[in-house]
């Protein structure tokens, strides 16, 4: 099982996913800034398999999920890009603003989150996903079965399957799916406005499903 | 019943529009370039409801539906502006490009096609909507049945409510579903070219459906 190290882990997203891959039997890092608020989160969580760390200590697992805000997104993995080297690095970060008309998506020079990690971390194997899912339900410990499914992008076809089945066994019933390179990465990230404006108006926590998969 | 006019409706995407809407009972105005095609098409479609026609005639219609390539858009759409006046003006129209390694979004100087729709028709209310349908999918006649959603954006509450009714009658089992303001429409748009990774991945006419919603 692969051990999987969450940096900025203590927020909703990352203790959401913390959450669903530990049931799914990976051991998790959680890191933060603070390893006295991860270890605290940790025990929150309540869930076996997870420990709390330094942002450090999460980036040493076999494969690192970034989750923490777009401000300073480049400058934490910029520090950690020695640790990173030959991993693989799944960004799930959504470049947001918030205006008095709700969520905009917000223009990131390389083009998206995922890109800018990618130009960051030459020698490692950046991949978008899990940018769409709910934290409120991954942290809903009543909730068991997913219908959202997680795009998954990237270069690296090898890569882009190890997370694929890593969301397929986070989420069960949902899937990871192929959703092209990280050039198309913007709007994948930008779409959570979208969910957002759809959660506002329905009064729900609303995920992505791909239709007519084989 | 709603009349629909849809601009450059002998493309793929035009004709599986004029279809359902037509099988949901709107008289359907196809427009075209060349009248000659758009009889043509209309003749091919062979569905009740449909007559063919200009662009200047589809504009005519109570709701005008614009299925047209990006190149070109924003020069047809002011050329119709004075009849287009007060009306509803459903934009679907994704601006990609594509090289060797396939689909990409291009940049809009508006934001998005449905933001220069705007711009062009200060007086009509435009909507973003139907990006993600597969054509091949709308215009098979064994198809009765829909998993996929229509993102519906706009500003105006009642236009966005009238375009999420119709694409619910349109497609039997799927849904309009708000999703958000028209500045936010660019990455609905650029999704499209997630959509065909997904198709060239998985050998399918993919589509989006929101999880969650009540």
């Amino acid at each position: 099982m692969l051990t999987i190290g969450i940096l900025g882990g203590t927020g909703p997203q990352g203790r959401g996913l913390a959450r669903r891959l530990a049931l799914a039997g990976h051991p998790v890092v959680l890191g933060s800034r603070s390893v006295e608020r991860a270890a605290g989160t940790t025990a929150d969580i309540g869930v076996d398999g997870i420990s709390g760390g330094s942002n450090s200590d999460a980036a040493g697992a076999d494969l690192v999920i970034v989750t923490v805000p777009y401000d300073g997104h480049a400058e934490l993995l910029s520090s950690l890009a020695e640790l990173l080297v030959g991993k693989i690095v799944v960004d799930c970060v959504n470049p947001l603003g918030f205006d008095s008309h709700g969520p905009y998506a917000i223009a990131v020079p390389d083009g998206s989150a995922a890109q800018e990690a990618q130009r960051v971390l030459p020698h490692s194997i950046v991949i978008a996903a899990f940018h769409h899912l709910s934290a409120v339900r991954l942290e809903d410990p009543r909730i068991d079965r997913f219908d959202e499914d997680v795009l998954v992008l990237g270069e690296d076809r090898d890569a882009v399957g190890v997370v694929i089945e890593l969301a397929g066994a986070a989420l069960p019933g949902g899937r990871g799916v192929y959703a092209g390179r990280l050039r198309n990465a913007h709007q994948v990230e930008a779409l959570t406005a979208n969910l957002i404006a759809v959660n506002r108006r329905y009064k729900t926590h609303a995920g992505v499903r791909i239709t007519e998969l084989p």
